[in-house]
């Protein structure tokens, strides 16, 4: 089963400087090759339901490694079997609207 | 790692009546013997982090199989490795600091 | 228009406990009068929608005031026409689907 | 006070395309001159509190009016004291660390 999510990590305990921390998150994401784009308050992510939730908890795992004592995090996701979506195509899909 | 989190399944192209989708979530938590506590905006669970993603997963699953098309759903999580925490926990450290 | 909706509150840059500020914000929706249950990852709130996130707001000002340097807060809302619907309702209607 | 924010707007009720509510509450936020970024899984705001509630507020009603009969949106907010910062500043923070 295939995800699209966005996921929002904020530590908590460790100060009001969290950068580190996302990027941390961030070359997991890379190292296992999983397609992904950073935002302002997040990163997405699209692949396999089972190879993306194992990423989000090695980056939980990596971060208290790090460090942080405890953690928040936010995910929005979704999974759909009408039909195939990637990230490029939900963005497209509203920015036709947008130019019709 | 243990996780207690929140999460809220909203079913996508199958109306407005959305509650028989969320009981079949629920089945499936108690099936599993996961703690878990139904709230207006969505279900608490706490838990091993494998096992609850893996209902989570299975919720999904069940739902496309009755003939949901498309699902959104949020979820807030938290780790942490400075003290144990459960549920009520959460709840009563609140609770404290109101009768304080 | 009305609004149901969940919201939690993380409080960044202060700590791990996290439990006062909680109660700080479940003070101001008490203070006016606003429905609310407070669980274990969230409050949940009922109520008109300016009146409702007016109160999220005051909770990020008092926090602040209390020397919290960066709050994260993740809501879950939800409107719709087609019914009116209380926080009990929507328990309820989950609760008849899973006895039935 | 300054926010920034997430937020992903799920219409429920009207089948499983969505990206024309998307878009018309990608056109209220440019038509306020709200700054604002559309990804995969929702669109990321930067503006003074009110003005971007109400410009929430005025998506929840247009998308009512366009018939959808309940919404489900997802917010994901900061507010912060210590320092100023931009939807770009948080990207690049991230981007910095990545490439030390």
């Amino acid at each position: 089963m295939k995800v699209i999510l966005n996921f929002t990590v904020v530590p908590i305990g460790v100060g009001t400087s969290l950068s580190r921390y996302v990027a941390a998150c961030e070359r997991i994401l890379s190292k296992r090759g999983l397609k992904h784009t950073l935002h302002a308050n997040g990163t997405n992510v699209e692949g396999d339901w089972d190879e993306v939730f194992s990423a989000i908890k090695e980056c939980h795992q990596t971060l208290h490694r790090m460090g942080v004592p405890r953690i928040h995090t936010g995910i929005q996701l979704g999974t759909r079997i009408d039909r195939e979506q990637s990230l490029e195509d939900k963005v497209q899909s509203v920015r036709d609207k947008l130019t019709q």
